[in-house]
């Protein structure tokens, strides 16, 4: 981003940036190995199953298939993982936990900051997540999106260019005038690669408590937390 | 829709359902004819400009062009709407008027109505208006909708049926679990033939005060106005 030129609409990447999904799914984990009485490490399934994600993707990104929704590769991966965890679960306890990555609750706060800088910017989701998904998650923790964006529009799947592009397209902006907030580097390598403006936030906890802290990486703004990084947005 | 089976998300129709164009361009149609210092009866020159709406829309969706959006069809028939009433403004003033489109007013508790129908279901829009033209509607006039769906994001126009069909794919549902709410025969029929649940309200000076009544057309639920809607919606 050039100097002094702010940004005239955001778009934020959803899963790990503004909702978070192990401790969302370690909890929709425990309550469905309960009921179905079998034994399992919530948090290592989340990041086993989570851990599937990029390369469920990969096989739509280079179209070895088409378009397919995050619901139908969550399905066809979890299996696996829960083969690698030794547990058995019937169909719909498997569904129910399909079902569980449309309700994830919003880091602290989260809400409030997208409030904030809605009143500002036009602010829309711009994610892996299908619109449906992203209605109900947006609708469960409360993020106050505009409209929702999402590599379903592009028939793709970040950090395939089309996707951003798709987004500076809609929202009708020259890339440089679109900023990309995510947690992830390799999103915002990728969205800076396409032309975005682009802003950090942390999420020190995505993959849990405890977890290796990562190198901050590359962006126009960094942000020591959401609210922090509204802050030098709307600055 | 079949009797005790509510709609899982309601789509509006925005220019005339929820907006008020006639009004809302005649006070921007003033103020600019005004500063130009030229003689133009703004209502006349609201309806007029409306009147080219349908025809423009028709030769997208019959594709004798590619895909254009609303800026750029109302760009295109603004010099024949000025000549009709003989009326001349510069390339500033006409671009003024174009984006008049971005900002009309809605009709009197619309905000409110559909933030309480919000509250049980999804809302959207489904309108011929391009995203970037309903974002900024939206934040205008204070509609509260969960996101944006548009003709743009099925390359055509209503009353194309893939434009009510792209509504109900992104939204996940059966075509008759969703509702589009409007208040035209046209696009109610056209939403009914292809499956979609319907729901009309009235907007009795849509077309300026003192116009002709029009009949009630079909449709699932009809609502003496858009609160009554919501509560039939809801009941």
């Amino acid at each position: 981003m050039r100097p002094k030129e702010s940004p005239q609409a955001v778009v934020f990447d959803v899963f790990g940036t503004l909702v978070d999904w192990y401790g969302s799914m370690s909890a929709h984990a425990r309550r469905v190995a309960d009921r179905a009485g079998v034994e399992l490490d919530p948090g290592a399934f989340a990041t086993a199953w989570r851990r599937r994600y990029q390369p469920s993707l990969r096989t739509v990104i280079e179209q070895d298939r088409p378009w397919t929704d995050l619901d139908r590769l969550q399905s066809e991966s979890l299996p696996s993982v829960l083969d690698e965890l030794g547990v058995t679960l019937g169909p719909e306890d498997q569904a129910e936990l399909v079902a569980g990555w449309h309700r994830l609750e919003p880091w602290p706060g989260t809400p409030e900051a997208l409030s904030r800088l809605k009143a500002h910017v036009p602010i829309a989701s711009l994610s892996n997540g299908h619109v449906r998904l992203l209605l109900d998650l947006s609708r469960h923790a409360g993020l106050p999106f505009d409209t929702l964006l999402s590599g379903e529009l592009a028939g793709s799947y970040k950090p395939d260019p089309a996707v951003y592009l798709m987004a500076a397209r809609l929202l009708g902006l020259e890339p440089g005038r679109l900023m990309l907030v995510a947690a992830h580097g390799a999103d915002l390598a990728a969205a800076k690669r396409t032309g975005l403006a682009t802003g950090y936030v942390p999420r020190p906890e995505e993959w849990g408590p405890g977890t290796e802290p990562v190198p901050v990486p590359e962006a126009d703004l960094v942000g020591t937390d959401l609210d922090d990084l509204v802050d030098k947005i709307i600055a």
